[in-house]
């Protein structure tokens, strides 16, 4: 039986390790996503863990347990995906099982599967930088807006779907969000709503360096990159969008301190992480005349680990 | 040492006491509160407290302790009053040791304080609509609009300032609140702001029937009876205003639950209380299309207290 236990965040596009040794990560691996089915991303993330292993200069012998982030419901066990939109062979109606997948590549080690914003958060509250807040919401920004909540010290869940500060209503009748509502946050503020709203806007005829960039970077979607570029330039257009999502995000956290009394709010996410402590600063500028309680603002944190957070809130699932 | 829990809360116009047998309401008394300052008020509330455990057929000496709910700040302690704007007496900058005022009048009986939208909540929970439920929202629809949490079974208080779901924002840049911030939910459905806005419509030339309703009433303010009056005579106005408190109500509401996956949300306070039932459903029904998860909406829940509420619930402070 091993000591050192690894998380894996597997991502639409990416899988990523982390092993964890001493509380502080010992070993990495990143490799893409594989398009062709359930299998393959399960021998991925089996790869991904050795290879974080062994940069960790241990045998695989060494492995105590794995934990697995994955977009999309987890069943109540821990050990299977209920849906999973995003992740390419896992759009059956059948729940994939996982975590049994993985540990017989991995001899029989145990495996552990949660949501990939729910370990994101849980690696930044235990190891990074939300580390001693017992009242703390993660939000990340992404290509949707999800979030999670540590309550009283505890990970608060509710009726299973807290965290969806995504879905705070921040302009009634406002943006078409993704799940079809209108005036959400993540409508402001998620990449993929941010996409299609620039698209739209170029379709009107509004003009924008955005897809521009995109091509020159040899992508086909805004990426968080092909953002922060456009916003260095001072492209309009960005410059407008990212505007609305600061202030959409402002009026979200701003209520959600308002009930809930944080000590800190975190801000993580692809976009989140990538436009980074001038992103924050600006939110938080924003939210503070919003603020009930002005005197006693929340924390506002860029995460530590960046696109790590979620592997290393893997590795915590499972007592790294 | 008695056995018998008084609770009384203390309203800016009211006093009202409940005596608990049993964990029911076995005996109560309300009493107008005095405008002469804080040792009169705590007389009242000593006198509410006999006449309750007189009505419930109990002895002075049959006394445990006593529960006080007050509109504002109560210091860690729970023994002083720290700020009370709206209860006559209590301005100073000084904390009024109301517990030791009211012991002392009871001999020397334990008395707990408390804030009154929290021990109204309090009540609902333990002894009323919200029992059973370990996921509660409380909204206190009154002059203002206050709240409270029960997350995970324990009252939730955050910093200290949990619960402010009246200062959710609804309507970036909207009415302006009692706070002097824009487009809260207590702009739109506080008692308070609902009767500013009336009156600047009618000095803008706007007709309305709430200002005869109030004054054959005998009324100097548009009390919660003023505003029902005039719903069911469907005067124009009182009805778009009260149809803008369900529509805040619902966007407030929605957002809290897709951030909180709770059980319930539990509508008190005295202008909710009057509302009642029909108000309630008209929330529900608004907030429906606004949730993330609408195959699991949270029971929408009137009092079962009503004006009571806060007395159970400060007698509950006590064991009660």
């Amino acid at each position: 039986m091993g000591t050192i236990a690894v998380g894996v965040d597997v991502g639409g596009t990416k899988i990523q390790s982390a092993a964890m040794v001493s509380e502080e990560v010992a070993g990495g691996h990143r490799l893409p996503t594989p398009l062709s089915g359930a299998p393959d991303v399960a021998a991925a993330i089996a790869e991904a863990a050795s290879k974080a292993l062994a940069e960790a200069g241990a045998q695989p012998s060494d492995l105590s347990a794995l934990g697995i982030g994955v977009p999309g419901a987890i069943d109540a066990d821990h050990v299977s995906v209920s849906s999973s939109p995003n992740l390419p062979g896992f759009q059956s109606p059948d729940p994939v099982p996982l975590a049994s997948m993985v540990s017989s590549l991995l001899g029989g080690v145990p495996v552990t599967l949660d949501n990939d914003v729910r370990v994101g958060i849980l690696g930044e509250w235990k190891r990074g930088a939300g580390r001693g807040y017992d009242d703390l919401l993660g939000v990340w920004v992404g290509t949707g807006v999800g979030g999670g909540l540590v309550l009283d010290g505890s990970l608060y869940e509710g009726q299973g779907a807290a965290g969806e500060i995504g879905h705070t209503i921040v302009k009634p009748g406002g943006r078409v969000c993704s799940d079809g509502r209108r005036g959400h946050l993540e409508a402001y503020a998620g990449r993929g709503r941010l996409e299609a709203h620039a698209r739209h806007l170029v379709k009107q005829g509004h003009k924008t360096d955005l897809l521009d960039i995109m091509k020159k970077k040899g992508r086909t979607r805004l990426s968080s990159s092909v953002w922060a570029e456009a916003l260095e330039k001072k492209d309009k257009m960005a410059v407008e969008l990212i505007d609305d999502a600061v202030e959409a995000l402002a009026v979200a956290l701003a209520s959600a301190q308002n009930l809930l009394s944080l000590q800190a709010i975190v801000i993580g996410g692809g976009l989140g992480d990538r436009l980074g402590e001038h992103f924050v600063r600006r939110i938080e500028k924003e939210m503070k005349p919003l603020l009930f309680v002005p005197e006693h603002p929340p924390a506002m944190l860029t995460t530590e680990f960046r696109d790590l957070s979620g592997a290393v809130g893997a590795a915590v699932l499972v007592g790294g």
